[in-house]
């Protein structure tokens, strides 16, 4: 029996990492992992010729891991799984649920990285403004970008403007929210963005840079778009939003039909521990159009390997990767945070190059009546450690 | 300095799991989550008086682990944060934000519970149908629920339709699409529940019994809420949506401004490996205002232990659970799946009492023709299962 005879048979590679004691194991669990992230049922009670030829997944092959970091007794596995374009309907939320649905719910199965079906990246489309927009848009060429958060939440909104201002007229190229802020009573939206913006526009008279503010957006989907809207009305230059918080489609439909700006990814609950960062961050968060992506750099307060780092920098910038795309996706900007330091700049420019943008939080605060000059010599600080590097 | 005299200093108090090697470092790791869940600076950096005392989260004890599987080797610790109400803007998204937006990127951290606040729980309101609710709708009285699912994916519509009959005629009390199934084009969103809820309605003229059907939403807002539509339109009475994928803030806004029907949660990418399940899956779900909670029961092809899946029954089904609430939330109807058959129905009716409803998906469909006999030999045994179980 064949009752779909309008299936396209296409597939796209997707690769997990499995833990199994031995490699008879482990093949056993990757043909229970093709099925669980295609047809959701044994094989016997596939009776449909045409979904058994292309809907169901396929195992590619399984691989003890090539990664240094396993031994042979770690017993992980490479597994590639072939899964059918079909059953995306090109469609964010419904690939995620190909890609990772029931999976995610197997201790020892983590997503790895997949080829995104071009039609799916053709839909997504990537980052608007990407590297270079994000260059073009603050002036900032030949080195690195720097970028300072208004914080803590609880201040009032006449506190984060100051901050904001000093920010903007000591030469920060993106001054962001704290992600925690969101539109508490103490700081309500619409008058934080327009107070900030104000100072911004007013620091910018004062130096002749133009700086960007980024609004924190967090919300269910009518506040997201309502506020996008007043982002729109006050000539706000870029914005703020955690894409796993809102809901990666969400992230996207906002991102594509709501915001004109730039747009900076944030990780928070991302941390859903066995998607790899470098694929969830550096992939997908730029797929769905943030043209920069924050991260835990490594040796700060969170836990990302220098391989992670390093990984979700290279994913961020590199040519998109399909093996057969002619697709053109812009670069997103790897924005390293969580406990950095001015101390730690040239560091940092030396570890990622010059495209990338310094993100110093609560140790410049902390600085109190000194921060203006604190911010300076950052500033300072990541021009000349760009001086002579590479992108 | 004080610039926030309007700060409420309500708390919700917030139970996390850390691994740290001695008390001494389950200590300072404690002190650093209680910032990184409130101000994310330094307190060295926080120089408001109101933000120190009222927004800053405060440790109110950490304890060796009190549950029985970890030992004192294992270096686990229980740590109760108390958050303030304020940071959390009565906002799904950004409650979650506080709950657990930085630290889960830390790989010690564990969100085990939280006493949500009271204003969250009244914006949120629960589920609308509920236990009760579900009851009264499919006319199931005095015993165990049951639920079958149209797959796998890649059938046409006029075959999904052809099993939904079946399973309606047959005595199914809540007929689902497979979660993974969407708007592909082998069975249109449009096409797919309008055939279904035929079958349904001429399976109800045909046996005098009411079963509802589910179809699964999956997409970005404005697909969702368009489908929701479609739902309304076509006389649908149930909905299947996975909160985790389309994100648990637009989960919150379909339920309570899109859909006036039943809805089933279904757990698909909620593997976020550091949120207990009972608090994502009994509460978060349940709050947000899922009728009934799928969940993968212990035994099947998951990998839920007996105590998470007694745990989440018990707070999906319990009175309200926060400390100070006067608050009325209904229950929501515990629904094990992931690999069960017909053979362990009495196991477990036995196991949840009679206000669950048990999903039998593969195990069913693998018999082919003899799908209608199988249909009823489950319905028989849930009925004779439940006789003399106490609710």
């Amino acid at each position: 029996m064949n009752t779909s005879p309008t299936l396209t048979g296409r597939r796209f590679e997707v690769r997990y990492r499995i833990r199994a004691a031995t490699l008879d194991a482990a093949r056993e669990a990757a043909a229970a992992l093709a099925l669980e992230q295609s047809v959701e049922v044994p094989m016997d009670a596939v009776f449909d010729e045409g979904v058994r030829d292309h809907i169901v997944g396929r195992v590619i092959s399984v691989e003890p891991s090539a990664e240094r970091r396993f031994t042979a007794a770690d017993g992980r596995f490479d597994v590639r799984v072939a899964l059918a374009t079909d059953t995306t309907g090109d469609d964010v939320a419904q690939t995620v649920n190909m890609l990772f649905g029931n999976s995610s719910l197997l201790d020892h199965v983590e997503l790895v990285d997949a080829d995104l079906p071009d039609s799916l990246v053709r839909a997504c489309g990537g980052p608007r403004f990407g590297i270079e927009g994000l260059r073009r848009l603050t002036g900032a060429t030949g080195r690195a970008l720097t970028c300072a958060a208004l914080k803590p939440q609880g201040l009032p909104v006449e506190e984060l403007a100051r901050l904001c201002h000093t920010f903007a007229a000591n030469g920060i190229d993106i001054i962001k929210d704290d992600h925690g802020i969101s539109d508490q009573h103490y700081s309500p939206f619409l008058a934080r963005v327009r107070a900030c913006q104000r100072e911004i526009e007013r620091a910018g008279k004062e130096t002749g840079r133009r700086a960007l503010y980024a609004p924190s957006l967090v919300g269910s989907p009518k506040a997201l778009y309502e506020r996008a809207k007043i982002l729109r009305d006050e000539g706000v230059g870029a914005a703020l939003v955690a894409p796993v918080l809102i809901g990666l489609p969400v992230f996207q439909e906002l991102v594509a039909e709501h915001l004109n700006v730039p747009v900076l990814a944030h990780p928070a609950y991302a941390g859903a521990a066995r998607v790899a960062p470098p694929f969830l961050l550096g992939r997908l968060f730029r797929l769905l159009g943030a043209d920069a992506v924050i991260y835990p750099h490594f040796g700060g307060r969170f836990a990302y390997s220098e391989a992670t780092c390093r990984d979700i920098a290279q994913t961020a910038r590199s040519a998109w990767g399909n093996a057969h795309a002619t697709l053109s996706v812009r670069s997103s900007l790897p924005v390293p945070a969580g406990g950095m330091s001015v101390d730690r700049v040239r560091e940092l420019v030396d570890f990622y190059g010059r495209d990338v943008m310094l993100l110093i939080g609560g140790s410049l605060l902390r600085s109190g009546p000194q921060l203006p000059e604190r911010t300076r010599e950052f500033v300072r600080n990541v021009a000349a450690a760009s001086e002579g590097v590479p992108a």
